[in-house]
């Protein structure tokens, strides 16, 4: 049953208020990845810490910090929504190998090594150029991995993200994207990164977000779910989750910081274009409180057993999250 | 016997390296308030945590840092020097109430709501005029209450400290002054701030800074024993403790950022004149690492006996640690 479940969506971005945190606790799900920076630098992210403070203060009926795999329980004990925060991109630890672990100690849980563009750390996947993980990017792959702070490369280039793979000491997630042979795209990732990823025991959520996958908002829940029993059939069940990418009551200048940020004078549309330049149009069975349970049900049609099913909708992530959270002991 | 006891020195800013903190370890001091940041902002006060995470991970046999009271009875039974971490200002939080969870999280547990100057949180003891605490310095207050940030008012005027005491739903502390009947000088405490403290369970630490003392560098320690003595009869034992304000191994460029921060064109000399501009020097009982012991002795030959020694040597401070540092559940 659904409900027996931890569930687990390993990405979202959405306006977050009572409202949505009500939703979201009626919705089943046990804890969400929630995006705290896109672009913002190590001071701007102290102020977003102060604000998810505030919210963790102001609607502590609702929902409670994750800060270790156990919180999850927790949350999942006390009907409260756990959320862990993370970062799209490096920008919160500026050029400063130390401030790693001080933003791991505040609670950011997860980074992205770079965000569709060039970072300090490796490259985006909208760069033509990929070189690859930079020297400050190897240190502060083995930095993360000491402190226990997940690498994220959802916006990374292929090289960047195999190499990624490749020099983390642990394993690595790509919280929210799709296989390309589901719908080829700049942010979906190859058959080979899935491969290489799974082989060094790290996860990939799947992503609702129309612009990766086939046939956009018309994409129907039993696609999307034969694209999961293809990549399960690829690599096994054990490194698939949900990532779902999830931007909702969210206005256009949000849309435009996360393209845009600081680094473009013209207007960058991403996955969009000039003509198309919005939020896409949300999926039939994915646009309201019960989009998780929906991706459950299909699941289990397309021929998962309970427990695969909730592996894939949360007790990867779980899993994965207790692993990688744990700073090493010197 | 001094080695038996907890000693705590209640403030230094020493220039922290592998010899220092070995003399400290062979001090017999358990545990030292450090200054991490005079005019530091809340970005640059990152870098100094990130400094100290480093001599964290780089000196681990000798220090350890202290994050509650009982890491201070770790440090004792595993022979290391426990470091809590402090700010003289309120700059690391710049102009947002929500950075004191921040920098608490972080492992700021003690801050000065002024050093000297006009801060936005109240009235240093060098200006002319006392407005007492600020809007924002009420609110910063019961903030710090709530998350279990000790106030420091060493370096605060009359009115703002006398405010401060009173506002506090906390005992608060002086860390590192004296009492003005020892020496007139701005950065001494008049006996009504020293009553309306005790009385209000806060906590002074005698400082042995020669500025702050009869007769300077030339200040013997029965001088100092006398001061604490009287002191003692005043508001009784259990309110004293050690900030020795010791300033070891400085260039003159730290003393001069100490005065100057960023806010003065022209040189600003504190405590000292044009004349003699440089470090004070330092007392013959108080210059090497038998310091604290001397005192120790010295207490004792002034009459306290082995237990209140042990108190005002480190005791005191213990337990204001421990009840200070526990933020207030909700």
């Amino acid at each position: 049953m659904y409900n027996d479940h931890i569930i687990i969506d390993g990405l979202q971005y959405c306006h977050w208020d009572r409202p949505y945190f009500k939703r979201l606790q009626a919705s089943g799900i046990t804890a969400v990845h929630a995006t705290m920076v896109y672009h913002e630098d190590a001071r701007q992210t102290l102020t977003r810490f102060g604000e998810w403070n505030r919210l963790f203060e102001q609607h502590a009926d609702l929902i409670m910090p994750v800060r270790c795999a156990d919180d999850i329980k927790i949350a999942k004990a006390t009907h409260k929504v756990g959320i862990f925060l993370g970062a799209q991109n490096c920008s919160p630890i500026d050029d400063e190998i130390d401030l790693i672990a001080i933003m791991r100690q505040q609670g950011l849980l997860i980074m992205q090594l770079t965000y569709n563009n060039q970072s300090l750390l490796a490259t985006g996947c909208y760069e033509q150029e990929d070189n690859g993980v930079t020297r400050f990017g190897k240190q502060a792959i083995a930095e993360m991995n000491r402190v226990g702070m997940i690498i994220d490369m959802s916006h990374s280039a292929e090289r960047s993200t195999l190499e990624a793979i490749d020099v983390s000491s642990r394993p690595i997630c790509i919280s929210h994207a799709n296989p390309s042979f589901a719908h080829s795209a700049r942010r979906n990732k190859s058959n080979q990164v899935i491969r290489s990823l799974a082989r060094r025991k790290g996860l990939i959520g799947f992503s609702l977000y129309p612009f990766h996958l086939p046939n956009g908002s018309q994409c129907r829940l039993d696609d999307f779910c034969r694209m999961v029993a293809t990549t399960a059939e690829m690599v096994g069940v054990e490194h698939l989750g949900i990532g779902s990418d999830l931007c909702l009551n969210q206005p256009q200048s949000v849309l435009e910081w996360m393209r845009n940020g600081r680094w473009s004078k013209t207007m960058d549309y991403g996955e969009g274009n000039s003509n198309n330049s919005g939020w896409p149009e949300s999926l039939a069975w994915f646009n309201d409180q019960h989009g998780m349970e929906n991706i459950y049900q299909g699941l289990i049609k397309h021929g998962f057993n309970d427990t695969e099913t909730a592996q894939i909708l949360g007790g990867n992530w779980f899993n994965f999250l207790q692993q990688g959270l744990v700073p090493i002991a010197h």
